[in-house]
């Protein structure tokens, strides 16, 4: 006869914001149980959200056991044990700082902040209270980008000699799409196209190549308004493309391009990683490939290779036991959630930390130092 | 203060397997109340496994209220309302038709049944029972076929000249890949990659093109003998390869090839269908984007077009609101719960019913007649 | 000082045919001397056209030394010492036939003939009058092909398991494109795509597998009308598109489409040759790489590599010492060139002489006669 | 009767220097009369060679009258009207200046000489003595090139927004591989893949965006020395990669990258132009493709489309009549000698001219004094 199943241990999650990511986070929250073995389920325990009416009818679709629409309730409720915030990044600091002053461990949506010093302070914060911390450089955890990084720290492409990268889209390549938050400077940061989507890709160059040590950037608002709900135009606060060149640590030479009117580019997350002995490629809008060329391969027989994701790479087969039958963008999340957990219950170790998310910030900053100035900037 | 949610209808599931797809369903059923607006939600209640040791421990980590190690009883449960068949092909007919018997709703695992004859009494007794029944061919699930359909259906590509199908893996192109009960005539069928493979590409060839009314082919063993767990050589019992040649009903010709020893083909799902006014090409290695010639463009700036699956396509938007972003494998068994939920609560039609998948098993079974007599087998 | 050179030996060339490959033989026999170093040149004796006015503008163009309108003039010369024909197929036979009465050397544009009973009638004639014959499938000469050759004869894809060829262009695709000689029986062959295009890729199927032992395939008139010059409506006599599986003396099972209606592919001359160690895939489209897939590659790290055409692969080195630079589609016709003069200065053998090209003619009418039979085809 | 071919004007052309851009110059010199419809002949007069023993054999297999060992007899020789200078970058401003001395037209091998201001002498000098002038930038003269410089003029891109640049290829990725000349600053120049690389690109830049206004840049010598023939370690005296960030004076931001050690691209001269209408991506080492984003699509149907270049875009057609049947590197050679035979002929303009070479030289020598000082610099 069937039995009632004893549950694992749990972990209680609450989630501000139910937007884009809200909803993301909230999918993966739902689908991490069943993918993974993990130490400790996640229990969906309550969905805080301002922004929309029916609040109730978000939580229950995305199989929370409550709603609220004051953040600081999910905050201060005692079965919660992790905080994930999903708002707008003006949000970020005192929601999260309000977190872990309540002792919980917290994933913020990325950028962690308006500024450096901000996530230097939320990072001190966190690690001071002991709570895991987690900053969303989703991209990160694409198996194709974990192999990549595997490679790399196996020495497969030898020395790294040189680092391209671009985070291109074309959500704003339209004049009139209309202004939201992410384009004033008060709501998202000075930095535009260079905070929102080129954090990604100096996220994903420290992962893969260690820290930056110099920056010389430029970056230009192309469509210098934008009409809001009304109609009325609004300024464009911040840079619509940014670029720049970087030295890592390591010598190697790098460039990052970022974007929002890269019409055509979906999204354009690229990076090509040339090393000594072999070199990686890929592109997020084929996120389920890595292109490695191998400088030992014969010279008449070499070529780069499309290497299609499956259950020999991390942790694809967790979601499919075939090759190359493909993984999305929401399974990315899933394994954050994965790594989040994991960390809570097993004391896993994570990418991006807040402090991780610091040298990222760091690096944009002084790309905006390096446009102001018109010289290369030095990190420490 | 946070309220606590009153759910939505629920409708209780149950799985018979704990294998590669009853994994997949598992998480599928897990997000798939976060991912859509549903009229009634899925609630895991019972997982039934023979196979494995710790069948609580997987029916726990997959979400499951209660587990079994004996499928009747899974079928007699009143909490359960819908079956998922998801055990070796030979199984399925004895499950489904009890399920049907019990008043269940049934959604099967592909290849409905080992010959069309038993597939043919599975669709009569469903619709006699008037239960919704579904047949996993997730392919067609895909937002990227959808939108080829819908696009097909739309006239965008004028009359359908020709469609090139092909479903080619590679895991068992290695001669030392030990025997499973797939290569065994009495598990499986003795269509082998005809059957378990090109099953799936006639089934999205009925999808896009309708019917197919004859057929001509070749199918072949590669490799004779297989190891079992012990080493021992077994004979392989059905083909490793197969193609023909196929007319639809609307006059177009058309072929199709099946392989599980296509050394270097991971998941070559792929199809190519040609009209007098557009094309399209597909390969489900890269799942989520569509080629599409469009012979309106001018000609000087004419090419086949990637398009990146999107929110403007079907079903996309519900997973990820970024354009490009990539949509996964699970993603498409998402898909397919949902219409399984709300065929069942809001009388939504589907693709594939038995009924259809019986249409799949017939052009199989002519393609294995046309094998044995050299000639052009007709289809009713 | 300057001094005059010594020219080479010279192998005196006359063209019959002014068109689009009397012209490509032209630039190539202009170009042969200069790219290889070979043991006689060519000399660009005569030009024999009936078709276009200025015959003595074209071959002063071309750079001949003598022009006329009499194709039988050319032949007699004794100055011309091999004998291109470039004109259309039904001239084929009464041309070549007449070159080799006249002891002249002789190439051939494909399809050789008819039918292929005149194409082993022709055939038959050169080899008893021991004079170089080759027909001008010149697919075969790109260095992609060749290399896939090389690989297939080293044994690097094992035992060869199947062949999936395509030639699909859409010159015909729009149905109000004009009728021409090709689309009527007398002039091409009653095999219209299956004779212009499929001819193309039956040869490369040869080349790289070896003979075929039998075949079943299907044909179809996809727009019966066209029009003709003043806008009458002709009918169309003979195929738009075709297809065929096949089996190889060897046991390899393949498949070939082919079609001048299929909306969107220029030249989607395209190949995949799957073998036990290895894979090939190859498009036209793309001539300069090669697709490969290693099966002794870590499976972690397989996948298909495009390896670029460069000075390490067969005849790229002598157009250029850069990697990957790019390779066109009259430099094939400058390497075939090559082998003609190589083949009649240094007794070297070439691909395809008359016989192989009956070979093709052979595999094109046991398709026919499949297509009106309904049963495969064997051949001896 | 077959009459004697009274031949057009004739243009004598001498080449100095029989190496890899020497054959390739001399095989065009053969093809271009028979490809192109032109208003002058080239006739094949002197090829001039200091470092093969054979220097007659090689003119003789090229096509030429007369061979020397003193390129200074050439240039004065009455028979010659052009010379192309083919040699290493130290030689060219002595030859090039000789031969605008002698009156002789001139196409000078890029980069056009060791900096910008014996660049400058050499176009002034070619300007005043009135000769046509002309530098082997040759990736310019593809025909997706020259459709991509079509579309943007012709607006088809709206305003360009952006332009990412780069030339990589990997000859020099092997530690070990020889020290040549175009390693020591001076035979080549200071700028390594700088000037002999990257020079490719900032021509097209120009070529197709414009003038370049500010850059700032930095490079770098990968590996310190390398093997001459003897197995002595030389220094390596210039950069083995370089990046820089650019302006257009259109506005427009930009960037290149160029490098000899990047590892797996063999002809990776790539650009990407984004305007607000449209955007482009072209890849060299798939030079018959132009990549084609149209802004004005259907968003549900949109992508970057694969237009396949062919008789409908620029010179294709002098080559083939096909679509779509491939162009290769020496077919672009042709091109640039037909632009030079009828600029000299019939005054048709060039690109590039010494002139357009000096700002290619400007804009190399404005980002090696970025590299120096750190800051961007300004061109005038």
């Amino acid at each position: 006869m069937a039995e009632n199943i004893q549950s694992r241990p749990e972990i209680g999650v609450g989630v501000i914001g139910a937007g884009y990511m809200g909803k993301a986070y909230s999918i993966a929250f739902n689908a991490v149980n069943a993918t993974f073995p993990l130490t400790a389920n996640a229990r969906l325990e309550m969905l805080a959200t301002m922004e929309h009416e029916d609040a109730e009818g978000r939580a229950r679709s995305w199989g929370y056991k409550r709603a609220t629409r004051n953040w600081r309730e999910l905050i201060e409720d005692p079965a919660v044990d992790v905080v994930a915030v999903c708002t707008p990044t003006f949000m970020h600091q005192e929601m999260a700082m309000a977190a872990i002053r309540a002792g919980k461990h917290v994933i913020c949506e990325k950028p962690i902040a308006l500024d450096a010093a901000s996530a230097r302070a939320m990072a001190d914060a966190a690690e001071a209270a002991g709570v895991v911390n987690l900053v969303g450089y989703n991209y990160a955890r694409n198996p194709a980008a974990q192999l990549a990084r595997q490679m790399i720290q196996a020495g497969e492409l030898g020395d790294i000699v040189s680092f391209r990268g671009t985070h291109v889209e074309d959500f704003l390549a339209d004049p009139q799409a209309g202004i939201s938050w992410r384009q004033q400077k008060d709501f998202s940061s000075r930095a535009g196209a260079l905070g929102d989507l080129a954090s990604h890709i100096v996220n994903l160059a420290h992962y893969l190549c260690g820290p930056i040590s110099r920056v010389v950037g430029d970056r230009q608002v192309v469509h210098a308004q934008r009409p809001d709900a009304n109609g009325n135009l609004l300024p464009v606060e911040n840079d619509d493309q940014a670029s720049f060149l970087m030295r890592f640590a390591n010598g190697a030479m790098g460039s990052i391009e970022a974007s929002r009117v890269a019409l055509g580019r979906k999204m354009g997350l690229t990076f090509e990683v040339t090393g000594t002995r072999g070199s990686l490629y890929f592109t997020q809008e084929r996120m389920a490939e890595l292109q490695f060329y191998s400088g030992s391969d014969d010279p008449a027989r070499s070529g780069f290779r499309t290497i299609l994701i499956g259950p020999q790479h991390p942790d694809y087969g967790h979601f499919c036991l075939g090759d190359g039958h493909g993984i999305g963008f929401n399974d990315m999340v899933t394994i954050e959630m994965r790594d989040l957990l994991e960390a809570i219950s097993a004391g896993r170790p994570l990418w991006s930390t807040f402090r991780d998310a610091c040298h990222t910030a760091d690096v944009v900053e002084a790309v905006l130092r390096s446009c102001d100035s018109g010289h290369w900037q030095t990190l420490e």
